[in-house]
């Protein structure tokens, strides 16, 4: 039985950019619970304020599968545990579980810690048998294990046989580095294992980029508890793993470790868990990236459609992923019907879709891209059938960019459009001729429609074709738009980029103010 | 010894947003060559005509370390070599590789192929064959070589030995849909290895976060070439990353791959890439990333102030990295010395490169990166020079761009600058606003200097920095500039995209102008 420990919220959030409320962390904590995760670790109260509020708040609720778990340091050279004002935190946590870290290596015990050898041994072991007297599970995390088994083994395992004493229920090896190789890290595993009583558990890092590897190794080596965190968060170069652990674990090497059904749901848990973090979900991940499974048409989904398998390690459906059914000139009606379907637009009649056929193969041989556009092509099936008033109709636009002595530089737009038979001729200033043209469109349009004030422009992507062309090349500009927790793209393509801009942002809010009716 | 084959330009441009131009691949390729790749895999000339002129351009120059290779499929069922039209573009490429891959899996070669096992088996020796009678040498990829060894091992040895007997100087095995661990790895790699009397390769894929760990696998069974791409890139997950092999390779495992020194220039040469393929460097890549060595202050820095090795896994300048706590890649003086060294110019004086320095750290805070646009670098050492006098000084600029009923899209520029103590207004119309400021200038600069007709804008490149501030982003622009065979990249950056234009603009013909003098 392998059991996972997830610490996304503790040593993910050492990630540079990382900063979570205490509301998001706690968002974390019930998905992981429901996920099936064993151990969530939510903090180190001792070194952070805000984590004392999560601890609080997460002790009156319930957790179906996870024990809480709070983390800190073993106490401090030359003193007692009951003197500890880190320990002290632990205790007021009322975690059921609390993690304590401690010294393996003997530099780091003589030159950071500027302690003896043996009063390390006597700190590790009070501190844990001080915490399991209160009642907790003590789970001991040997930081520095692999380096510090390397410089001495015969004191390494003597650390985590005083934890053991203390009344540890895990032993955890932590590559703290991160510069540790599989081979390395089945070796030490396998010296290890037979000299401890509990369950070992591995704690990698993916310096090497050997995370997720390593803890396969550790595992194949008889590890049974596994740390991680979602996507690979964590300081450096990241931690490992857990969205390519669990699915290697249960698809590649047997293991049944979530309850049924959750493996389905890693997809969406990774870009939640993104999501709240604030950082742009990596498309290209292992099993939960968009792109984990996108093909390029032709060839490739030809022979897909001949056998699943032919192209694919695993049915992505398994994690919650999909193939990639990417819109662009080479694509079929399937995928098109199943768009359309994506966006509850009933596509039955074949005269229109081929009429949106065309008009996608025609604007990608001018430079558009449908592929992460998917509010675009939503709009041309819209515009495609009969009867279909746009929210508004552009007449006019300018943007003007100035340099002049004294004033520095200058942006300025105008904007004509038709709305409900009323022309409305707007103009703004803004940072750039694109920021100008946004602010004069919405000026023209918030008297009929205010809620565009709650779409949020949330990012911006220029790319330059055939860059070859120098400034004349064709240029494609995507435009994501946000409305509380509903997200779109948009895209233009022009020789002209203030052109290109316009599109994608006209199109962004024709899509917004359809869907906000 | 050990072979680096690097397909950077061919199976890591099959990454979603990568489209690198053909100067864009022959100056990756030149740095390839010198970081000391032996191979260098730089496209497939019989599915894409741009690739045809990489090899035509290639074939004239010089590489001191690397192989360039074409890549291409074993001719058609049932058809023979010399009338295959794949196989007759590797032959006009010219190039002293060939790499050709072909079907190991029965599944393959019986539902995507539809051929017969016998008949495959005939596509690969013929083809090897083939093109080593042409004098080329070929490495042999087997597509799908642990799946297909999975299916059927005795087969799959069988699509090894066809190429050996065609006369293949390398058989690698690819693990193309990247689901392979690292433990299969090793098995069928030590399975295979004494059936081949040539070396053996390993080309993998990251689908299950193992392409460097199964790459390493296959090294220490006995693979002696081992294929992968700078960053990772690739398709899906990517392929196995060159950043994190190397120097796990040179410094875990020791082997003396590369020329002495030139594993110190893999960080500028990751970024240099990223910076071609325009796409944002990933900070939390291993050795490579940003944040690799980036530790967050107080205990940690105090620690490593007492020992550097107690939280690194390696000495970052191994890599050409740092630990972080420097603002910009090219603050160091040994960088900026070289830098100037390059580009011919005296550097001597220490006030001066101190004023240099402050002036990229200053530009950088505002978005510039100077990695690859080194002429605009060259400017500011100049322009640090007591008595430098620029060939043109800018007054004031004005960029329009208008969309009015009827006539459709117009840009138009004006430019006010001075030359020779001359004050010059031109206007010119464009594509867009910045193919109108480079006419406007070009007709301001001309009459002075006419030498200006001889440079060519050859790519424009746009990247939003920090694209969650929708179009009020910073905008950093790279232009590239050819006058025959001299190409010069050049930068520039802004909230607003035209301003950014117009400085990378303006930086492009100053520097041009101070070349052709």
């Amino acid at each position: 039985m392998i059991e996972i420990y997830d610490t996304t919220l503790r040593d993910g959030t050492q990630r540079k950019g990382i900063s979570l409320s205490c509301q998001d962390k706690l968002r974390i904590a019930v998905e992981l619970d429901r996920l099936g995760v064993h151990y969530i670790e939510g903090g180190w109260p001792g070194s952070n304020p805000k984590d004392i509020e999560f601890f609080s708040r997460a002790k009156d609720m319930t957790w179906h599968n996870a024990k809480i778990s709070a983390f800190g340091s073993t106490c401090r050279p030359k003193t007692n545990p009951e003197d500890d004002a880190n320990l002290k935190a632990l205790i007021e946590s009322q975690t059921p579980v609390c993690t304590l870290f401690g010294k393996t290596w003997t530099l780091h015990v003589t030159d950071v810690l500027r302690t003896t050898l043996e009063d390390n041994l006597r700190l590790i072991e009070a501190s844990v048998a001080y915490l399991t007297q209160q009642g907790r599970e003590v789970v001991y995390d040997a930081e520095h294990f692999f380096d510090g088994y390397k410089a001495d083994p015969a004191y390494a395992l003597q650390t985590l046989q005083a934890a053991v004493r203390g009344g540890a229920s895990r032993v955890v090896l932590a590559d703290t580095n991160g510069g540790s190789h599989p081979w390395e890290v089945e070796t030490v595993v396998r010296a290890v294992l037979p000299h401890i009583p509990v369950p070992l558990g591995i704690h990698a890092h993916n310096d090497g980029e050997f995370a997720v590897a390593n803890s396969i190794a550790a595992y194949r080596a008889g590890c049974t508890h596994i740390q991680g965190t979602i996507n690979g968060y964590g300081e450096r170069c990241g931690n490992a793993n857990l969205c390519s652990i669990l699915p290697n674990l249960e698809l590649k090497f047997g293991e049944k470790i979530l309850p049924e059904g959750q493996l389905q749901r890693l997809y969406e848990l990774s870009r939640f868990v993104s999501e709240l973090a604030n950082l742009a979900p990596d498309d290209h991940l292992p099993y939960v990236g968009k792109a984990a499974f996108a093909h390029k048409g032709g060839v490739h989904v030809a022979a897909m459609r001949r056998n699943a398998n032919s192209y694919q390690h695993i049915n992505p459906a398994l994690v919650g992923n999909q193939m990639q059914v990417v819109v662009s000139e080479l694509s079929g009606r399937g995928n098109l019907i199943s768009k359309s379907e994506e966006y509850g637009i009933a596509l039955d009649d074949t005269a229109l879709m081929k009429g949106v056929l065309e008009d996608i193969k025609q604007l990608e041989s001018q430079g558009y891209s449908f592929e992460a556009a998917e509010a675009s092509v939503a709009l041309m099936i819209h515009r495609q059938k009969p009867g279909y008033t746009p929210p508004f109709k552009l007449i006019d636009f300018s943007a003007q960019v100035e340099h002049r002595q004294g004033r520095g530089i200058f942006a300025e737009a105008t904007v004509k459009v038709e709305v409900q038979g009323q022309v409305l001729h707007t103009a703004a200033e803004g940072d750039g001729p694109v920021s100008a043209l946004d602010k004069a469109l919405r000026k023209a349009l918030e008297q009929h429609y205010p809620q565009i004030h709650r779409f949020h422009l949330s990012d911006y992507k220029v790319r330059i074709l055939d860059g070859d062309k120098g400034t004349s090349a064709t240029t494609r500009v995507l435009i994501d738009t946000r409305n509380g927790t509903k997200a779109w793209s948009t895209v233009g393509a022009s020789s002209n980029i203030i052109e290109a801009s316009w599109r994608a942002l006209a199109d962004s809010i024709e899509y917004g103010l359809l869907e906000l009716k």
